[in-house]
């Protein structure tokens, strides 16, 4: 969690974190800062110190809101135009104006020959550009750029309480969305096995989805990455979102997965339902009922320090056993069990820890962590898919459960009129 | 625009284009695939040739819905770890498989020896990674990191019809849902000089903002960047966002800044109005007068080909003759026009063309382009600030004009009950 942080410096050799962009919809900003309205900025936090954070002039109030030290960068620095000016390069390459500045930066805190980890949002080849040129201008300072076994994401993959509670608010409003969605459904007139609304019509994927975003909006909640709302061919692939003139046909599987944040892109949650409306066919209920057994199997074992493999085998090697393919014999199959069984969750969406089957047997899942159990089934000759998702969080001191109940049912009653 | 990005890379002797990240958010993925539903893609546009765009596998649909080339990148270069074994690294570093895989795909596209520009929205270190790593597995690639001369921003500097369309309706919604926040605020009542609610209790920014959200959603905007609604104090520092518990007084200036997006992340708009609920004291009335001639003056004198700072100096000299200080006496003023005069506008809230003093006289307002025209005056010690601000196309064809007209007054009628 956030307290590690210097610890983990501190295991890896690092002087300071040093974090660049905005201070919303960019998860290494929000960790250290909170989410704030700031289009552009600089975080360094220093081993065994508090972080510091530079600011654009005009964002001076919003910067002090958060509490941290601050520095004005144009003050301190000027703008770019000055610096290059300042710094007699060629004329106007902002990108050597950006290193120059940043190069000052860390000069002023002492970490001109440092070790240091850097994130944050930004474009890949500015970033590419900025910290290629960077090195130029320091030469004695190292850039330690982390793959997956990141200090800031070995931070993140842990959670202290005030983050599960944000998460498990998230939660509330997650599901209350679904609460809306499923009784509006059940609301609607049936004719020729399709939902239609009051004035005749049938019901789109599309209005379902507008409803959805509205309803999150109206409890706070923001939705940057779409909503998987799928029914039939398309909920028999994993990703597919649904296209929005598709209509509600009765007795088909509906993949409803959402997965909004907190506005200004805070913590997420991650929650999956599969539905059918009015009935299921045998062979949609045969697929749940596997789905939700494999669902209860891994529920049931959620155990701090178990190595994370063994979680994606034990499903593979469950749906086998009822005559599903997986990704254990087939690792490219687009039948059966396709997908990993879920993945850490907090500021990403997708962040470590991941079910794999080839994750080594030292990754294991950590107490305190944030995870979703997913596991699913798709036949796309068929037009079936079937997945059920809930967001665990992995409590050190008690039993590990959903940090939000919602009922699994597959049926939705249709009322024929 | 778009279609000069062939031209584009045939001058600047580049090979190919290479964007990396997700197919939301991402600006330049959007600009060469549309908004789709991809988690994490590659695409590579290589001179005078269609994109190809690379998926994972569970994204094939929302691929193929784009219309472009696609390869499913599990398929053909499996999954990372796979990848691994395969490039026989130390055990786990995500980097070099990321980087292995990209090797690969960029070799087997003939781009090996390439000269190539990056982009894409990525963790600023992930990307310094990725690419320094690259470069190792490819020493005769060139990586093209490009500083606010990049291709891709010199392509979207001007807009095709299609771009200009959705940026006005952007802009529609934006203004409707002005409308009602004034039809909303107007229809409240007033007691001891603050809104009140039917319920008596007063009414508060952060209620304002919540419904802002909602009627956004409502008509199939996202509001990724929050909302400028800040009275009093806050109006006079341009980038604060407004205290949620801020109540709404009468008399005092609000400066409400919206620049939505639509749904998933593309384009934006951006507008901005000053209000006084009731009335407006004599020394507001006299800021927006001189804000609303500014805006005129500035207005008025659009024409494609002018230096871009002519229009930063033109505002500042007329201010200063108004007695008011500006950045052209001490760029570091926090009293009177404290910042740029504008900047331009597309699936970026904030681009290129931007209006500076110290911009070089060849950089001139482009025909095609979309830019926000946003002259404003704060007095922090006065607690006052007025900015007005609209999205103009420079119209290469017809006489220069906001994108959707909106009333510029200052007064919002208040009925005292």
């Amino acid at each position: 969690m956030r307290s590690d942080l210097d610890h983990l410096m501190q295991s890896n050799n690092l002087d300071a974190v040093l974090v660049l962009g905005p201070g919303q919809h960019n998860p290494p900003m929000v960790y250290l800062t909170g989410i704030a309205h700031l289009s552009d900025a600089v975080l360094i936090q220093k081993r065994a110190q508090p972080p510091v954070l530079l600011h654009r002039s005009m964002e001076r109030d919003e910067a002090a809101a958060t509490g941290l030290q601050t520095i004005d960068m144009e003050k301190h620095y000027g703008d770019l135009s000055r610096l290059l000016e300042l710094y007699g390069q060629a004329g106007g390459d902002l990108r050597h104006a950006g290193a120059a500045r940043l190069a000052q930066i860390l000069t002023d805190q002492g970490l001109q020959a440092a070790r240091i980890a850097v994130y944050g949002r930004m474009d890949a080849g500015a970033a590419y550009g900025l910290f290629s040129t960077l090195e130029k201008y320091l030469p004695n300072l190292t850039l330690v750029t982390e793959g997956g076994e990141s200090i800031l994401q070995t931070a993140m993959l842990t959670k202290d309480a005030a983050e599960v509670e944000q998460i498990r608010r998230v939660g509330q409003i997650t599901t209350a969305v679904v609460a809306q969605v499923a009784e509006f459904l059940t609301s609607q007139r049936v004719q020729e096995d399709v939902l239609v609304k009051a004035d005749g019509r049938p019901l789109t994927i599309g209005e379902v989805k507008a409803r959805i975003q509205l309803w999150l909006a109206e409890r706070g909640a923001e939705n940057p990455e779409d909503t998987i709302f799928a029914i039939g061919g398309d909920a028999a692939v994993p990703h597919s979102s649904g296209r929005p003139d598709d209509l509600l046909r009765l007795g088909q599987t509906i993949v409803f997965d959402i997965y909004p944040c907190q506005v200004g892109g805070g913590y997420f949650y991650d929650f999956t339902r599969t539905w059918c409306l009015g009935y299921a066919p045998d062979e949609a209920l045969a697929l749940y009922e596997d789905v939700l057994a494999a669902y209860h199997l891994v529920g049931s074992k959620l155990r701090p320090g178990t190595p994370l493999r063994k979680y994606q085998e034990m499903v593979c090697e469950f749906f086998h056993s009822r005559g599903h393919p997986t990704l254990q014999e087939d690792p490219l199959t687009e039948r059966g069990f396709v997908h990993g069984l879920g993945h850490g969750l907090g500021l990403y969406l997708h962040q470590a820890p991941f079910f794999r089957l080839n994750a080594p047997e030292a990754l294991r899942l950590p107490a305190g962590t944030v995870v979703t159990v997913e596991p699913g089934l798709y036949y796309p000759e068929r037009s079936l898919g079937v997945r059920l998702e809930d967001t665990f969080w992995i409590d050190p001191d008690g039993p590990v459960a959903p940090l939000v109940d919602y009922p699994l049912d597959l049926i939705l009653p249709c009322r024929l009129k």
